[in-house]
């Protein structure tokens, strides 16, 4: 399911899917939810480790990893459509309109992303500290993969 | 589990509990981070409308479900610290200050919330399109059991 569900983000990424969910969207719409969706995620990464380095809460830092992997497993490429490859007035994004130009690797990129996400939230619900922290380490670079190519400083 | 997290949920609503996370977050930051949670539920449960109104995807309805789920079990309530119930400078926020001053009653709220999205992400997993309207329309009514009271319009 899990894999099916990663494969279908990839797809979503690499079609832009025009869903009927984000047909309805405006670019902008899809600009402002995607980075909705990355800001809570970043809270989230931002508990693990504050976790991690602190007193580790195992609970706290399984309902962040299940947050994430929710996020991650959504379907974000759909917010990625035609006319969200740069600023739309007050709506600024950081992508790089590489990204729309290489959808094979931002495919691939996605869906190492979600495998990361998925594997984090399944380690973290065993409660093991130092396996959580391994695997939040490789989701750390899976977004890292992505930042580094596609979003602009 | 869930149960347990559906606890925490409103634990940490009812103390407006500071923890390492939230502490180190400024009030508008917190503010921010809230409304993309819910702004990204909101694209999801549109997904989820448009689905059973239209061509029922059970693998999309699921997923955008568990992202509900994800988020609703991650601890916003601690994103309603002090100050955070006004504006600040250019940061609005819809909160009323009478949330601060019914805390009993948000918690039960947001336990109702909780549970109401568990529900919905347990029920969108087995693929049946009316079940889950049903507990999609129970979610719904969580969502608006606490705009009514505690959001401006």
């Amino acid at each position: 399911m899990k894999r099916m569900l990663a494969s279908t983000a990839v797809a979503l990424v690499a079609v832009a899917l025009a869903s009927p969910a984000s047909a309805d969207l405006k670019p902008e719409e899809q600009i402002e939810i995607r980075q909705a969706g990355y800001e809570f995620m970043g809270w989230n990464m931002g508990k693990i480790k504050a976790s991690l380095e602190g007193d580790y809460n195992a609970d706290q830092v399984s309902a962040a990893a299940n947050a994430i992997a929710g996020i991650a497993n959504s379907g974000m490429g759909a917010l990625f459509g035609p006319g969200t490859d740069k600023d739309i007035g007050e709506v600024k994004t950081r992508v790089k309109p590489e990204l729309f130009q290489n959808m094979e690797d931002v495919g691939q990129i996605a869906r190492d992303f979600v495998d990361a996400a998925n594997t984090l939230a399944e380690v973290a619900a065993d409660g093991d500290a130092d396996k959580t922290k391994a695997a939040f380490g490789d989701l750390g670079n899976a977004c890292k993969a992505c930042h580094k190519k596609y979003r602009a400083d």
